[in-house]
């Protein structure tokens, strides 16, 4: 079943936020055997939403729309979908009820907030229990349109516990069988020469999909429908002994997540000494859920004066090398696995730039150091000129390079 | 003048990754005083390229493509604009030659990269200096597309260095005028309520916008023409004067760079101790060029071990109160002040969740303490139950608490 997902709001096209919401909603509904045809966001202009959700119904089944239900003026996506259906909006005492159990005291709902309760007629109004702006489900001649809010929370809450389970009960779906293969050491176009054979033997209706990322390619294969499972299968069989070595992981996980089974599972225990990425693993790290079984902590030295009373990193060692240096990450290292008593330790210096940079170590050097147990191996990287992507790079390397040491 | 963004990948229909290069070029198209109309995603599919494109002229001026032009089987973008305009690949050496100094060995270049080198007969191409793939530019009827490589880092060089000064050049614009405001202490609809008078007497072409985030509500107040200015200036003095304290700050920043203007200003220096937020506040500051001159560094203090043995906050404190309360933290704002020597200091101890939560300290339950020049302020703050959110959450509501101390 084909569906399209369109984003409503002005703030989006003159990009002053960034849409996480459709690709969340496009991996959930891939999951869930739906095709995501296209994402399209427009403004909050109700001819515009008009058009587009005619436009789209040339091509889909399903319309799923989110954002505009605020309770302000320039949130308008509930009155336009009246229009575009025929109907007028009239007062919900359920949904009040709704609000009232959704807000922390309910002696204070303001006139807009109330507001709120009005829903379109002919609707199914399906109630959001996490926010106040109620979710509609439109149908019209076999075709399915849902108006959720655009509050990341709220969307995530409504797609998974309602608008998935309902469009799955509706339609019947042939799955998609897919498998994601995380590859190390290769750049995009060395993989594809390498795979150039497999490539060429992959029956017609198999897909290889290459998606770089710092340090890591993603292939990702895939089939439609259940009865190729022998098939796919074998494939994902001959991809994996080509893969060899390389294979990193078989699943669509983050690096600290893969990081954190091994050290899980090996009983080891972490903690990290970050310059130039300042603090950005350790937030990495701690973004999976039970990292405490595995990491200690972090000491963010920014400061030369923090590498060395903190970490005991020699200021000898800062003064002759620089603090961009071997000597000063194996130092920092050292330091923190002393410090926090942990069995490995990652380390990073660099120059994120944009200044900072001299001839001999232009924006871009970054030294890590990564220690297990002892043993210490410590490479230096020569990245890019732009700060965000560098402390990113920085990361993951980092982290790649300490998985290498535990294999 | 009107136009549309189209990104072209499989891989962000099926969300695998997050389309932030919209968000980027909408921000900078808006600012060069164009409008963008709309943002659509589709897939690696021809004629759905085709299709779309078609579409999206019959609406805009402009058409700027990004995706596609990786080296690998999968990226049909090249060819596809080929069929579009009646034209066909032709080998370029112009490219190859820029090419050659792109890539770090030349020596190296394999067939796969050589075929970057193949353009487009009818067409401009405009050499990409950091990556690959090369950029091309088509004029028909009026109508421009313009065609760029989906990596970040390329296609903002493209955008900056070539795209928009061309468009700027074929094209005079009208330019819009637009200010944000970030308010704290107001919801949505609190604040809409607070504007009511303001925003009935708003001359009809002016647009105020609100855009809602963890502690800030951001307003953008808007309108086209030069020839307002002078309107736009006292609609700008009236809203200033209405939000009076509540005003944070009138440029479209993020709150670590607020933060890190006012340690500058006032020549003040930073330290943070971070439990469930992990290093994210660290990163956040770390994240703005030139916070050494404020940032000293951060202690992760993930174990409670680390909390006494590097913090030195009192082993009975963690034991009579548990590691998140007031005590604990109040111990950690003083302990990493201290090991430091900063004026400043943060410190968080939460239960970011899923899991950890008890019935009095249900998850989402964060303390936060704020120092400046030994006087403290910890406050208690109930979040919600999702683990990302809570970190961000968080993190912005500590460098909030700091902020209203500093005033």
């Amino acid at each position: 079943m084909k569906v399209a997902l369109i984003t409503i709001g002005d703030e989006i096209l003159i990009g002053q936020i960034v849409d996480t919401n459709s690709a969340w909603m496009a991996h959930k509904l891939t999951l869930a055997g739906f095709e995501v045809r296209e994402k399209i966001s427009i403004g909050d202009d109700a001819s515009q939403i008009r058009n587009t959700i005619d436009e789209a119904f040339k091509r889909v089944d399903v319309v799923l729309t989110t954002g505009g239900l605020g309770p302000t003026k320039d949130d308008i996506t509930k009155k336009t979908l009246c229009d575009y259906y025929g109907t007028e909006l009239v007062f919900s005492d359920e949904v009040l009820d709704n609000i009232k159990g959704i807000v922390s005291d309910p002696a204070k709902i303001n006139e807009l907030t109330r507001n709120q309760a009005f829903v379109p007629k002919d609707c199914t109004v399906i109630q959001n229990k996490v926010g106040t702006a109620p979710v509609t489900w439109f149908e019209r001649e076999g075709k399915i349109l849902v108006s959720m809010p655009g509050v990341p929370l709220e969307m995530q809450w409504v797609m998974e516990a309602e608008v998935i389970p309902r469009l799955q009960a509706h339609y019947k779906q042939e799955a998609y069988l897919f498998k994601v293969f995380l590859v190390s050491g290769y750049t995009e176009s060395a993989l594809a020469i390498h795979l150039t054979e497999f490539e060429n033997n992959l029956p017609a209706d198999f897909g290889l999909a290459y998606l770089p990322s710092p340090g890591i390619m993603k292939l990702r294969l895939f089939v439609q429908g259940e009865q190729r499972q022998p098939e796919f299968v074998r494939q994902v069989e001959l991809l994996e002994k080509k893969l060899g070595n390389a294979l990193l992981c078989e699943e669509d996980i983050p690096l600290e997540k893969i990081l954190g089974n091994i050290l899980k599972q090996k009983g080891l225990t972490l903690a990290t000494a970050e310059s130039c990425t300042g603090g950005h693993i350790a937030h990495k790290v701690t973004s999976i859920s039970g990292s405490s079984a595995y990491f200690e902590g972090c000491v963010v030295s920014y400061s030369n004066k923090v590498k060395t009373s903190v970490l005991n990193v020699p200021g000898s060692a800062i003064e002759n090398n620089g603090a961009v240096s071997e000597e000063v990450v194996r130092a920092m290292a050292k330091g923190v696995a002393q410090l926090m008593s942990t069995d490995c330790a990652i380390s990073v210096s660099g120059i994120a730039g944009p200044d900072g940079g001299t001839p001999d170590k232009p924006v871009g050097t970054v030294w890590i150091c990564t220690q297990f147990k002892g043993k210490q191996l410590a490479q230096k990287y020569q990245l890019g000129r732009i700060r965000d992507v560098n402390i990113l790079r920085a990361t993951n390397y980092a982290m790649l390079q300490l998985l290498e040491m535990l294999k």
